[in-house]
């Protein structure tokens, strides 16, 4: 299958690119280097340096023999997304090209405004134009997020919800309510795609995933040439890349508030499979078709307790430390999220088990000189 | 009080304006003249040249006495945003400056995603930070749309769904769902604003508002200088209006399908004093308060017969036409939409009797020669 990957340099983006095409897909990728832009400006360098996508491109064809095509370009601009689709006719695209980031979204007006709501709606937008323009039968897989649900006091269904109410029954969309500005922008997102679903007709899987983990995937192995661009700092490192490597240099793991928020995480690899699977077997011609992707809930206290135990099993000295909460967000709240449709689908979870826990702590100490402090912790602000 | 208007040269914008300066309220407007640049780009001229800004300030002033002042600027860039908040201080605000057409929303890329999506979230966004920066105290009173619930099978509350679920219960946002692009920007307004006043506290009255008529307010008398931009064609005419300028010049009215569309409409004067009584009684602070604004509910082929029957009183020969359907909606649906906020408020709404459509086609038939054919229909498919 053709497929083109829209923000293909990112943390999940360059490992999905070569996924795809070990599984004998061909694949495109396009990306603005806005991730390691953001990265520059804010002063979070990712754990070690990774190549650019060209140089990534050659090495992974002289190692696997697969070739992957690049569009460096900004597609928050029509001309852009226009050339990407006349060149490279896709019949799968995977749309990571957002700006990802909660606590970047809540730093300053620009973050907010310019690089989160306008750049990920324009890029969006583009995107249902191009597909409805030049193919509109390609399914469209679009990463959104189940911060989008926030904690609501009843289950979280995948997606949808049906209501009864004094007697009458109406399936809507699940109500979503998110945490922080980036999880608003990506409740946009479906707001836009629902209505060019129902309207054009598009076929959209719409994939709800929780904080991703690890950084290694079956296509890295060891080599940190292939490996993803991986932050571990406040602003774009996920919670639990942040704690091990906060274990590895005896950083206390800062722990919000009471720590008792609860997500769904799962491990990158299981990632690029639900990408897989999603693409391997499309949503129907005017579906939008939703999954939530995560295989495992912890609170950010059973994380920090897990970090802690495998750590000092390893010879660290891993201390928490409860802070104040820079974020508005419920500490303690009911959270029981389905998760039953990519499993149906065909996905085999990786579990966050000791050893795996273990082996992603081992990979980080490799790489420990590279750990800037300074940029750990930041203390961005909700309020 | 001193009220900001945003849009303040619209079809409801100028109108307000003067209600609010005529109560005794110190009033600025604010515009770029989008809607009129957009008339000429798309030859869809109102009923009658109205002057600009400034010029009906001066009529106005001169009328009543009441000073309002001017900025013309576009508050999609930040630095005009800025500038009115620095050189006026709000402490009540009507954000009525977006792109305001279903139909122009779903004619072409730029028009949906420049034009409606850019433009409409930008100015939400850059309002957000400036009452956040420079007024967090500030009423914002934004015009949503009733449209944004769509026509769901369950009744429509103002604003919020208590929904109970396998034994437990958590009130929602009500679910949106909405029929047109424009519409659709109106829900991530939502999106945003509610996430804002849950994190930052702001103040926030969302109306929900449906379809509008009529021409002539308290204030405007019978001076068409004074009245609004009326639109009578199918891109930025509201169906009752667009129905009353076919019927006076023999136009068959368009319904679109079967007609059983039904929504909530109500006159321009409610609309003021919706408003004006919102800015009176403010939200409270980190409070979203919604109200559904309207007054009746007619199917569409309800107001036709209406505008038929009363047409033909005064001896105008109205035909109806049922055309195909270039909308993607329900022609047949349940509605029951609460609306009692309002009224709990004081508003004495103003019915759509036969003297008042009387009036209005009496009005319209002054400006007879002024009507364009050929700007009525234009046909613009959603698909």
């Amino acid at each position: 299958m053709k497929i083109l990957i829209l923000g293909g340099d990112g943390y999940l983006g360059w490992p999905t690119a070569m996924r795809l095409s070990a599984r004998g897909h061909e694949v495109a990728v396009a990306d603005n280097y806005l991730r390691r832009k953001l990265c520059k400006e804010e002063d979070t360098a990712p754990l070690f340096e990774v190549p650019d996508l060209y140089e990534r491109v050659r090495l992974w064809e002289s190692l696997s023999g697969h070739k992957v095509r690049v569009f460096i370009g900004d597609l928050t601009q029509w001309d852009f997304m226009e050339e990407v689709f006349k060149s490279f006719s896709p019949e799968g695209i995977v749309h990571y090209a957002e700006q990802p980031s909660a606590p970047y979204s809540m730093l300053h007006r620009r973050a907010a405004i310019i690089n989160t709501i306008q750049n990920n709606l324009l890029v969006t937008s583009n995107l249902i134009y191009a597909v409805k323009e030049f193919c509109p039968e390609t399914h469209i897989v679009k990463i959104g997020t189940m911060g989008e649900y926030g904690t609501p006091n009843i289950d979280i269904e995948e997606g949808w919800l049906d209501v009864e109410y004094k007697g009458r029954k109406q399936r809507f969309l699940y109500p979503r309510q998110a945490g922080s500005l980036y999880h608003t922008t990506k409740i946009m997102d479906t707001d836009l795609l629902w209505f060019y679903v129902r309207t054009w007709g598009l076929r959209v899987t719409d994939l709800m995933q929780g904080p991703v983990y690890g950084l290694v995937t079956e296509e890295t192995g060891e080599d940190e040439l292939l490996m993803p661009f991986f932050n571990y700092d406040e602003l774009f490192g996920t919670v639990l890349n942040r704690f091990v490597v906060q274990a590895v240099i005896g950083y206390p793991l800062t722990v919000y508030g009471g720590g008792g928020q609860i997500r769904g995480y799962l491990n990158i690899k299981d990632t690029l499979n639900c990408v897989r699977l999603s693409l391997e077997n499309p949503a129907k011609q005017g579906e939008l078709r939703i999954f939530n992707q995560f295989v495992e809930t912890f609170s950010v206290n059973e994380l920090a307790e897990k970090v802690q135990r495998v750590g000092q099993i390893l010879g660290l000295k891993v201390e928490i430390k409860s802070i104040e909460n820079p974020r508005v967000e419920a500490e303690e709240h009911y959270y029981n999220p389905s998760h039953t449709g990519l499993i149906e689908l065909g996905l085999k979870p990786h579990l966050l088990t000791d050893e795996v826990l273990s082996q992603m702590i081992e990979t980080v100490i490799k790489y420990k000189e590279n750990i800037n402090k300074d940029a750990i912790f930041r203390g961005v602000k909700w309020k």
